[in-house]
């Protein structure tokens, strides 16, 4: 079993390919939540959607979020209600969060409803989210604290990132599974995501950093940082914010403690030596994923360096 | 100030009518609630939403339900989850849903949410619903009870009535304005609604029936029955099931303790003397309103009706 953790979008680019280059039933998925919001109403949980709606190849992939084709009429209409729009939902998409907001509070928990929504895609690959308690990313700007999805979405990322909190974080436990899929997988890849506020909640929950230290399983993972800069996404603003360099190094020291290799673009090679100094492997590929294409050579690669490790580890 | 109990289709007919004739500032509705639904934890007020939709002029006239040129895709995707579908909701119409659960579950009350939505649409009648406290109205059936939407909307209205109940209606208080809106209209109308399940739960919460013999107010009721047939719906059947004829003479019986005046179909003018006989004033006139000019008709009709009732009750 492949076990992957991931954000949103640039997660998905490459579950994607993996899931196209192996049997997508051997493929289990830990998704960030702390990005989720609760919308009128309705519990919105934009990476666990957008790894679903890829993988069952219903995902809107030119705007990177919702579904292809949906319409926006009941949003419309919400505008004119006079609530908050800023948050783009697709009337397909809005049947997605009043399922699981339904299925929630008749008593089911996360984990539940997001099996029930992969399933009714027939998605094969096991997607958990990172926990069932709800945490909520929060980014510290001049302006005060936002939650990130307001951050991102309602303000366009446009402050300065102060900081970060996971807020209740301290008290979430790793959802059922996560843990044994962390120990039992035969290789871990954390995507190419924002490792601040896409991985970073994941890593936060208790008992997940711990479980991947002590995991056999080794470990790759795909810097989301090309040549000093995030290829989508306000990665940069975030490592900046947290006092990192953006760059494929910043991601290496982010993850060095659990890390085997890393994988960087081919326009950053010249920092294989100093990635290789913090004990870590690190190999140069192409990690562009503009098309489907590139979408399965990354997997393959990554799958590649999975299995030069396979056995080395500890 | 000319106050209507109304239902949902008949009745937003002759309200589209009225609300031509007089100034609509001066018209206030009070609607049936007791074919409220839950459906995908939102709270739906089937008549409610008709009489707004038809007076803000965005209600699909001709399916008698919803709103002009809706889409259905969360419907549909909705059905995908395997969630119950029978009950057909728009896009656009499940805006409404929300923004009203949102509120209601924010504290909210219906009367302020419903307050809140009909403003949204510039509507200028005020439009109470009958109580804020939620009442069911269940249908007796061979096989068993069943609420009032999956009897009429999904089951199509096909097994034979054998009663009906309206649950929690003892627990249940007027909304509040009704009561005073019943005390100081200059007239009264009961729109040609189901009589037994439009009408019938309106009537029955503690205090409005009492109110409506007991106000100065003229009242005129219109009957939904022509020539022994329900212009639309099941009312035929639920007459039938609670052992009345289907007839216009029904209907001035299940409103004759407050009732001052019926107005019925043309087509009916033999049942004049019957209906007299029962110490009621009954006028004939055409009640079918298949266009704007007919609802117009009808409209201007009843106030006349009110009008020579004035000073005449008590």
């Amino acid at each position: 079993m492949i076990l992957a953790l991931a954000g949103g979008v640039g997660a998905s680019k490459l579950l994607r390919g993996l899931a196209q280059v192996i049997d997508p039933a051997e493929l289990t998925v830990i998704v960030n939540t702390g990005d989720d919001v609760i919308l009128h109403g309705l519990t919105i949980c934009p990476d666990v959607d957008t790894v679903i709606y890829t993988l069952a190849g219903v995902a809107d992939q030119e705007r990177g979020w919702g579904v292809e084709g949906d319409t926006f009429n009941a949003l419309q209409w919400l505008g004119r209600y006079g609530r908050e729009c800023w948050f783009n939902l697709g009337d397909r998409d809005l049947a997605t969060h009043l399922h699981r907001s339904a299925l929630l509070n008749e008593g089911r928990t996360l984990t539940e409803v997001t099996d029930l929504i992969r399933r009714a895609f027939a998605v094969r690959a096991r997607i958990l989210p990172m926990s069932n308690e709800r945490v909520s990313t929060i980014v510290l700007t001049d302006d005060g604290p936002q939650s990130f999805q307001s951050y991102l979405v309602r303000d366009g990322a446009r402050r300065a990132v102060r900081g970060v909190i996971f807020e209740e974080i301290e008290r979430s436990r790793p959802a059922p599974g996560v843990l044994e899929a962390i120990e039992t997988a035969d290789g871990i890849i954390l995507c190419p995501s924002n490792p601040i506020i896409s991985i970073g909640p994941v890593l936060a929950v208790p008992g997940i950093r711990e479980a991947l230290r002590a995991t056999k399983a080794p470990i790759v993972a795909i810097s989301p940082v090309v040549s000093g800069r995030s290829l989508k996404g306000p990665t940069d603003k975030f490592l900046t914010g947290l006092g990192h360099e953006v760059s494929a190094l910043s991601v290496a020291r982010l993850y060095h403690d659990f890390l085997d290799l890393l994988i960087i673009d081919r326009l950053d090679t010249g920092l294989l030596p100093v990635i290789e100094a913090l004990s870590l492997q690190a190999k140069a590929a192409e990690t562009l994923m503009d098309n489907p294409e590139r979408k399965i050579a990354l997997a393959k690669e990554t799958l590649v360096c999975l299995a030069s490790l396979t056995g080395w580890r500890r």
